[in-house]
């Protein structure tokens, strides 16, 4: 068991992944900002998930520092903040520390590992979830997650079991790289496509251009991937990309949410990375770039 | 001289085109909506244009059947309605008036003829101007026109005269449809990107990521120009959409305008019209295709 588990960045993921683990006991401090951190003080973390309405008591608090109590950090902020916050924790934390990135993307601990010459364990998080207001989480499909890297095989067992005791499903993966970019190709099929549009995800996969599109970003990145190393099945993706939206029908995504509240999203990690990667690899990727510069133009307006 | 004047569809460009020719005393009958009719016959067609502010006294009607006293109909409907709007003109119309579509999109006069066997004139139209409340005209940019047909020398000599006297340059030319075709690249470059992100062309034009999808937008509309026996030269193409921007920075285009109203757009003959072609010809228009895709369905959802 960890003696304190430190969750850094308090929007949906560390709400539901670190709001689970309280509910069931664990000793969680969540860190995050002004507003949320009072929300939580004051009235708990109120959970609204699909089986449950409920409100936990968590520790709550926007100073970094504390995370020099946990043996197991969660890495929750927005990937335009994973190297800065992961910098900012790491001056805290106890040399035996564990950091887990649960975080979008595929890049965040070789980032992590580049500039701060420090080992964390990856995780594909599957959850969709918004904070509707502070201290308030929303949610609305899946809450599973994988882990995987090279670690100690019984302390990713320990992390596993964990979040399974908590309900929510993980998975140790071998395999992990393909299950993070096979979460990449989704994003990028999805996510600037609901933002751009207002439509969720249920809308746009009854759309035969949304699905069209859908289908030229992913065989784009499958081509960035496979530029990379990395191997997907073409046929497998494009069923997963077409399950998505039926599953997940009344979702809007992260970067919807984003640019509705007048936030950066994370399309640099999402299309963004894809364009980029493109053009390091001479892959051709027109339509992922199309779909960053669109969003990234978006972020220097009003909300919608 | 033409004895009277029907201008159908009183949206931007009706007020424009029309509005300058009754300020110039032709005898102009505006057919438009109830709100903007309503509008025009208490208070005048109020002009906002770079060089003058001005009340314009105009006739103004919802009543399509006045059509049958003119000599001369500009057809100002967005293309959505293109066919149904001819055939209820061409219902009242004298066997002898002339009808000239000012619309965008470069297949109406096609449309017309294939649905009514019916000959317009076609014009490329080029003015950046808005309606933000009824009988009101806000002018940006532009103004002039190009006309062009296989119709007598004198009629479209005499049609050019009457805007230019009006302060209209009106050119006569027998590249008309390479005009359109340019004309129709520069809607395919800016209008729906103008649409998904708010932007002005002025942000548009400064952004690189948007440059990059222009230029890739423009070289489908190349190809599928290609494909259907319109020459257009990529270098003079390419030219003209990098000084559009900087010619109209605070222009938002008529799709931003139509979807900022919660109302359809003219998509279909833009970019929808290119990819449409393009699977026709066999020529790929992903990014044709996925904008008109998002637009789509941004159509679908509140205005923004």
């Amino acid at each position: 068991m960890f003696k304190n588990i430190a969750v850094v960045g308090a929007g949906a993921v560390g709400f539901y992944y670190g709001g689970l683990l309280a509910r069931n006991g664990e000793p969680v401090t969540l860190i995050g900002r002004q507003a949320n951190v009072d929300a939580i003080n004051k009235n708990g973390l109120f959970l609204e998930t699909a089986s449950f309405k409920e409100t936990v008591r968590v520790n709550a608090t926007t100073d970094m520092s504390v995370v020099k109590d946990a043996d197991l950090v969660l890495l929750c902020v927005k990937t335009l903040d994973t190297v800065s916050a992961a910098r900012e924790a790491r001056a805290f934390m106890r040399p035996d520390a564990i950091m887990i990135s649960m975080q979008n993307g595929v890049d965040n601990a070789e980032r992590i590992k580049e500039e701060l010459d420090f080992d964390v364990i990856s995780a594909a998080v599957y959850v969709a979830a918004a904070v509707p207001q502070p201290g308030v989480l929303k949610h609305t499909g899946r809450g599973d997650l994988v882990i995987g890297g090279d670690f100690p095989e019984t302390l990713l067992k320990q992390i596993a079991e964990m979040f399974a005791t908590a309900g929510m499903p993980c998975a140790i993966s071998a395999a992990l790289p393909q299950q993070m970019w096979t979460k990449l190709v989704m994003n990028c099929a999805y996510n600037a496509q609901c933002a751009l549009t207002a439509c969720s995800y249920g809308t746009l996969v009854s759309d035969p251009g949304a699905i069209q599109n859908m289908m030229t970003l992913a065989d784009e990145c499958i081509a960035v991937a496979k530029a990379k190393g990395i191997v997907l099945d073409p046929a497998d993706i494009r069923d997963r990309v077409l399950k998505l939206g039926p599953a997940m029908p009344t979702t809007f995504s992260s970067t919807y949410q984003d640019l509705a509240k007048g936030k950066l999203t994370e399309i640099d990690s999402l299309n963004g990375y894809i364009a980029e990667q493109g053009k390091r690899y001479g892959v051709p990727t027109p339509l992922n770039a199309a779909m960053h510069a669109l969003v990234r133009l978006r972020e220097t307006r009003k909300p919608a």
